[in-house]
C-alpha cells in the first residue's frame, strides 16, 4: 500500500540557512500524494472538473529529523488510510540515500485530507478508488 | 503617480545563498502592484468576483542589482503606465535604507500586465479608474 | 505573554483551489515568531552571526479549520513557552476579523523550534532573554 | 548544445488564478539550469564549496504566452551562451505538448548569471567546463 515518490531539492526550496526551509517539506508531501493518485488514474484537476470534489487539507503534524540540503535526491512515501467516511490519513516519510546502502530519515509525519466539495468546501463521502486502492 | 510599499525580508524569501532567491522579488513587486489597487479602492478579490476581469502579467524585465537579506525592510515602488487599451506597464524599484539617508536600489524592472477575462482571458479593455489614477 | 502580528494574504500565497496553500500558512506562522524575537530586541540574522546559532524547527502541528482567501488580513498570534533547556513550543493561532468584532480561527497549531549551533545543528541552551520573556 | 528537462506541475505552483503563479516559471527556469549543469558533471553546492563560486542571476526577461495548469507536464529548455567573461546568458523556453504532436510555448525568456564569488560575491571568470560545453 505504501507509494513513494523521488524529488530533487532546489535552490527555490532552500533558505539561508543553507537547508530546506521548514514549509516546503509539506510540498514535497505534497507531490507524492498527488503522483499516488496518478498512480491510481486520477488527477486532482480531473476530481475537481468531472467530479467536483477537492482533496482539502485539515491536519498536518510533521517530525523534522535531519535537514534536506541542496542538491539532495529524497524520496517521499505516502501510506493512505481511510479516517471515517470522507478523510483519509497519510502516513508519509522522506528520506534520503546515506549512500552505504540505507536511507536516512529527514521527516516524518501525518497529513489527514478531507474530500470536500470543490465550491462548497462542504465534505463528500470518500470516492470509490480510494477505498478499493486500500483494500476494502 | 509613484506608488510604493513597504515588505520584510523573511526566512521563506531567502535561498541558500543567503540572500533573497531570485524569484521571490516577483513577489515584492506583485504585492506593491496588489497594494496600489487597494489604495485605489479595490482589491483583486472585488475585480475578479464583481467585474470577471483579472490582471495577467504578461511581460517581467528584472535587473538585480544588490542583494536583499534576511531581515532587510525594503520599499518597493510602482509606477503605473497605462500601454494601449487593454494593458499597464508598471515601473517597479525595489529599495533598501543604506542607514545615511539614502537608498540602495536592490533590484529594478518592468512588469506589464494585461487587462484580461477572468474566464476566457481574454483582453479587455482597462477600467476606468486605471487611467484616471494615471490623469487621462 | 502572547505576541500577534499582522500579515496580508497576496496572489503569492494562494492556490489554484483559490485560497491559501497549506504549506504557506506555515510561512505567516514564522514571521509572527520572527516578529516576536524582533520585539524582544534580537533579529535571526544578529543571533546567528554574533552568538552562532539559529533557531530549527523540529516539529509542526497544525490544524486548518476555514480557508484564508485572496486580500484577507490575517493575524498570526504566537505564544511561547520554553520547553527543556535547548527549546522553545509555539502556541500559533490564525484569526481574521469576522467583520461582526469577532475572530475567525482560520488555523491553529503548535510548533517547537530547538536552538541549535548555527554551524554543527547540535542543541545549545537557550538564550536567557527567552526565559526572561517568559518570566522565568 | 540545447538541453531540456522535464517538470510537473503542482498546486504549490499554482495561485488562485487556476494558474502557475507568475513568479513561479523562474522557479521552473532554475531547475532546468541546475540540472543543464548537472549534466556537465557539477552541482551549485560542489561549485560553491570546493571552487567557491556562485552563479548568481543578474538579469531576467520573461514573456508569458499561455498559461500552465495543475497537473501539466512542462517542458524547460535551456541555451547557454557565454557572454563576456564572467556571466552567461541563458535563452529559455518552456512548453508544453499540445497532444497532437507538437508543442505549445508557454513562457520565454533569457536570464543572465553572473559567476560572483561564494562570499564576496565579486565577479569571477567563468570555469573552463561552461566555456568547453559551449564549443569554444
Amino acid at each position: 500500500m505504501e507509494f513513494s515518490w523521488r524529488s530533487r531539492v532546489y535552490w527555490e526550496d532552500t533558505d539561508g540557512g543553507g537547508v530546506v526551509y521548514y514549509a516546503n517539506y509539506l510540498k514535497f508531501m505534497e507531490r507524492a500524494r498527488t503522483e499516488w493518485l496518478r498512480a491510481l488514474g486520477h488527477s486532482q484537476q480531473e476530481l475537481a472538473e468531472q467530479f467536483g470534489f477537492v482533496f482539502a487539507v485539515v491536519e498536518v503534524q510533521v517530525n523534522y529529523r535531519r535537514p534536506a540540503r541542496l542538491d539532495d535526491e529524497i524520496v517521499i512515501s505516502c501510506v493512505p488510510v481511510p479516517e471515517g467516511r470522507a478523510s483519509i490519513r497519510f502516513r508519509q516519510v522522506i528520506t534520503r540515500s546515506d549512500g552505504a546502502g540505507g536511507d536516512t530519515t529527514l521527516a516524518e509525519g501525518e497529513v489527514r485530507v478531507a474530500c470536500v466539495d470543490a465550491k462548497s468546501f462542504r465534505p463528500r463521502p470518500l470516492p470509490d478508488f480510494v477505498k478499493v486502492s486500500h483494500g476494502k
